[in-house]
């Protein structure tokens, strides 16, 4: 078991990635179709810069998101979400029933979808460098 | 939005009561069958007990687990979920999906069957008061 950092749980081995309080806030942007630094900023949360330049490198050296240049002068990244990222939808769904059920007042899954929309300036699809 | 500690994000909600590395792994502890503070102590992981007796009484607090006394002298507390706490049950199941299929080696959901069981001392069910 000495391969992992502190069990052979699947539970354990995610939170050492993502067992935090932004983390997964930062893969939900992504999921509902944000790309840039400054709408992850811009999220309703705040994240603090530091924070979220950390846990960017993070999840980039995990394979669970990437970054891709999308402008020379400045420089501009865009960040999605590889298929790895992508599997932890699930999870989110999960956390998105739990939280309707359970703290009155959450966004639901059609408010979630009508933010998607708007960001994305049309009904579906999302590419790295629309932004 | 101001009755929310951060936002109206259900999975914001969710992560400002369980978003850090050891809450859920409580959790998880008492879906697999485990009820008192020792059993949370000795899982592998090795939660600091400053730790768990912190998350311990923000769980109470949050109504995701209950405790009842087993024993008078000494005094012994037996924790539980309430429906709030098992309700997070589909939450660990796509976590456990997710780290199975990007985090080679851990343990499957056959692999936790038979932990539970052999800590339930019986296939199935579980009761506070038999610690």
């Amino acid at each position: 078991m000495s391969e992992f950092k502190r069990s052979a749980c699947p539970v354990a081995n995610l939170l050492d990635v993502l067992g935090d309080k932004w983390t997964l806030l930062v893969i939900r942007d992504l999921v509902i179709g944000k790309k840039t630094y400054k709408e992850f900023q811009d999220s309703p949360e705040g994240i603090p810069t530091n924070i979220l330049a950390e846990r960017l490198k993070r999840l980039q050296l995990a394979n669970i998101i990437e970054r891709t240049q999308y402008q020379e002068r400045p420089v501009r990244y865009a960040y999605s979400l590889t298929d790895k990222g992508r599997d932890l939808q699930p999870v989110l769904h999960e956390m998105v029933k739990w939280g309707n059920k359970y703290v009155p007042g959450t966004l639901t899954p059609e408010d979630i979808k009508s933010i998607t929309q708007n960001l994305q300036g049309k009904p579906s699809g999302s590419s790295p460098d629309s932004a």
